[in-house]
């Protein structure tokens, strides 16, 4: 391979696989699991949670972070309304990114674009609690 | 298209794209927003943390879990090591796992599989966390 960024990012039982759902390939008949990969989980608590303009606002600059090169794959989220104990679904807006390594997440984390984000967004938000998962 | 389940799961502009480095398509050149998916994620503490034992204990029961039909896709994780202050790293291991739908979610809740799995490893654990996220 000549080149070494086409490595596989989703595999199941050694055999090379599309997440499911993408592109035109439909489903495979078991799930994927997901691996080499740097899974960086952010929850957003905002000042004020019932501003739908301020939970849009957030959104927007979510989209406008997400230009950071060194994000492969994103999905910017709210609660799903899952009403369970153990479920926290007290937050207002979710950010999921994937990178591929842990040195493109510390990319990120002094990218332009990612100071610019807490710049101009940070007023909205009372708490921020992050997950960073690598492959266990 | 006859299967109505082939309906695109990522997105940028439009334009319908497989995840960032699946398959031999590699890169593309901007990252790609999930859409149409649920995100549920959880996070694990344990009641003997140290415990190697424990904690692969608990994978294998991820494991067995991933096998859930409605799982599109998972990543089964441990913290990346990113220490900073709005980052918790406390948890002993991930649990992340997509589905196409919130009613696929429920479905997985009561799946004999999950049922056992709760079963057999929740007396490892001292506590969990979970987040249900449907796009924003």
């Amino acid at each position: 391979m000549k080149n070494p960024s086409r490595r596989r990012f989703i595999k199941t039982a050694g055999a090379t696989a599309m997440l499911p759902l993408a592109g035109s390939a439909g489903f495979a008949s078991k799930p994927k699991t997901m691996k080499n990969i740097f899974v960086h989980q952010v929850y957003f608590w905002l000042k004020t949670p019932e501003s739908k303009d301020d939970i849009h606002m957030l959104i927007g600059g979510l989209q406008k972070l997400a230009t950071v090169k060194t994000i492969k794959s994103y999905h910017i989220g709210h609660p799903a309304g899952t009403p369970r104990e153990v479920v926290d679904g007290s937050y207002a807006v979710s950010w999921l990114a994937f990178f591929k390594t842990k040195a493109d997440q510390d990319a990120y984390q002094v990218d332009p674009i990612h100071k610019k984000f807490v710049e101009d967004y940070s007023h909205l938000w009372s708490k921020v609690v992050v997950y960073d998962s690598v492959d266990a």
